[in-house]
């Protein structure tokens, strides 16, 4: 539909890039029957695309106490914070998906304060929207203000790192005009949509 | 799906209604299929029901200079700005109709400096958030970089009003806990839609 | 005294002007001795003016929990808050005549927490001032803050609304250049002043 | 009229005071016909009573580029934008005199740039905010807007000293709670007045 | 090691002074080993230089419930706040001299709530942070969270004074681009040092 | 000199940790004579260790149209402008030896604006500050600033790169109470220092 540029960086051939970075390309294209455009973009430098993709898939592909879903909204209320357009519109495809949920995406980036959720994830992303915007005030009374909610020192540490992995990504992206697939704006949002 | 309250304010019942109020209500109903919970919430306070409406029809459905899309981009940008969900929700829906473009009003609500939009809109876009966030330094600068885009100064009056009428509504709908209608998420989203 | 323009749009002639129009502007005038420039700046618009008016005297001039002065405390609280000139001038005008007291548009317009007001003045402009800045983040805890005082819900949506309304006033005046006349400078000052 | 307490902190009584400290009080009643509560809230500490007064005195009553009513109108207009209700209603009233003009301290304190002002008064007030909101981003460009309105070098160390004695004043008057007393709200209003 | 000027105004020469203003110049260097800039860079205007040294000595040198340690701390703090080079730069180096700590100034200066500082220490530079950048919103529950921590109500003053105080230096020194002395860097951080 | 712990979590003992990172912490303390605590801190998670570092070696050990010493200025200014304690302490100590300049970490951590810096430098700054606090806004325009002086597309990936990585890095800090070492402090201030 459309034909705005990826980015303001050119973006290589998929034929020139090192093997193991095409084999991560082509596998998720396999996965997702499109290659999000954050791939692209990053692959025009193969050392930090290795060490993004590492550090991403260590924090949001991980087991633990925090649910895939909690995860993902950690990642939309974060970028939603960053006017980040591409991580909001890709990561809230995520978030629909593994939330079984077609309207908590949209609530979430807008307004996380309005939206659908348990007072355990209105917790979780109060203290995310801290870190995100003023980590350096973070204290005892903020974490304390997660563990009757039932998360870990290990699950604080996990909301914590994926906000600040986000405020690296959202600053990554909004620098380097990434552009969201168009399939994401509706990935998730359909009663019958499988996965 | 969801069983959320409307909002924080009891809902009245149609039949307890001015007469004026329940057509409105019921005209809408016939033509959206639904009732967009604004009318429902606001229908309490018949006067002000009133005049909400009537200042809300003189500014987005009046002739000039804007196009009907031009006059929901604003709203889309400015309850962004405000974080109002039910606005960016709902509007967001009537910009994907107007505009025919299912992509345009996620990205103009997350960032609207990385939406796929005209120069022209781009000016329209910055004036507006100048008079939503900071309209007390507003000067002659400000509306000069809008008129070598073709805006008028009844254009201006327009752009400026609208910003002004959803600081109202957005308040209105954040304060009252005013909740976006599940209809409103997908609407314009799909290829084949018709309106 | 002053000769600068009323706004920075030309002003209609009265003869020019609806039936409805005029008429209004006559009977403030005879009211107040001259004519507050908010009704020569908006009258170039008809529509808007009319519902405007009908959504100030719905808020403004309704009986309720809230009094006249209290309603006008808010009003020059928001319009301080969002450096509106002349919301200030010609509101304080009125605070200091409604409140029969020549000080305290002046207190509240600079820092309301300063001013010599009760404590339920005191929380209905905190959470004015919540309304008027922060209403993305109004919760249940701010309601909470104004019922020991007093307050209904329906006096809390008056509050709300209010600020709501004077959000749209205060960014229309300050966009339109909207001048306030020498006359409400002085206003309530004068310790034998009658109204 | 008021009843209210003039500070949080108590005030000394004037035959406890030091002779200068009590000629200066004395002098200023005579001149004034009422004593300004800042020389009563500082009395209590003469060391700091003398120094704030002797830095006063070198920058409010030098001769130089700037006039006494241009002195007045920066502090007016700092005191606003740090919410000072001592100083924007006590020197609102020397700058109605001073200026002979009984609007222009209101349009200064609740926005300077819609205020009724020369092209030279308004750069004069844009620099002083620069220094008053953002001090540590003054550079050669600022300075560059002044020069061409006839301030000399000497002229802009004036605008940056008195804005950054009122930081200081504004934020003891803030803290102490310091009181403006009722004589000052009407001062320089009336077109009679003389001086 | 640096020859960028001292400041964007001229250096009078020592010999050109009024008397006191050269003696105390000589006394500090005698003192010192160097003439730190602000007595340069302030001597060009005597009436304000010794205005501003007697404020300085009356709220530094003084007795009374805040050590000479806390009274730097709260400079450092401040100063860090407001960006001030030169304040950071030259009372770092009084800070660590007068509280025996190579560490603390450049702790405090980048975020004292990670600082490594008592509880009494931490209050106190909470309320010297409201003074300093929200003076107008300072009330009673501010003070209430000082008086466990053992300060006097005159101990509370001489806080909200210092902060004020610099909030002035701050502005003089970001405005003129006074310059720290090459000789502060290192004062204070080696083991051996003495004074 | 300090006893205070290296973070709120629990630091592993290096017996227990991983072979590669075992080494490459002796590595370090080999290279440096000390243990930097971000090692120990993030080592209790060995994924996101690895991947931090890859990614930190990847921007800040790379060649380049960059200089070392320019990477680290970049950094202490981010970490200023985020109030990280941790890493204003650790990357200014290792932009003082980078630099060969024993004042530039700790004016560019106050405020780089006043910085013995080049032209070069300031540009560079100026871009970087963009991203670290307002990446959202990010356009054509900024980037335009820095070619003229000589910054290649790679050059300004890698400033808008290492931001982003310390927007990361200084979250992760402020959230753990990562503690700077004792040893930094000092590091490349003294002249005779070499390495």
């Amino acid at each position: 539909m459309s034909s705005a540029p990826v980015s303001r960086y050119d973006i290589p051939e998929l034929k020139d890039l090192p093997q193991d970075i095409r084999n991560r390309i082509l596998q998720v294209q396999e996965k997702s029957g499109f290659v999000p455009n954050v791939f692209l973009v990053l692959a025009r430098r193969p050392e930090e695309f290795r060490a993004f993709f590492a550090y991403h898939d260590a924090l949001m592909e991980k087991e633990g106490g925090l649910s895939k879903a909690e995860r993902e909204m950690i990642v939309v209320a974060t970028s939603g914070a960053n006017h980040c357009q591409y991580c909001v519109v890709a990561h809230g495809a995520i978030l629909r998906i593994r939330a079984k949920n077609p309207l908590v995406a949209d609530q979430v980036a807008v307004n996380y304060r309005k939206a659908d959720i348990t007072p355990r994830e209105r917790a979780m992303l109060d203290f995310a929207m801290k870190v995100a915007l003023g980590a350096s005030d973070v204290d005892e009374h903020d974490l304390a203000q997660l563990r009757p909610h039932g998360f870990s020192e290990e699950d604080i540490w996990d909301i914590a790192a994926i906000v600040a992995f986000f405020a690296l990504s959202n600053r990554l992206a909004n620098f380097s005009g990434m552009r969201p697939n168009d399939e994401f704006y509706l990935l998730g949002r359909l009663p019958k949509e499988k996965r």
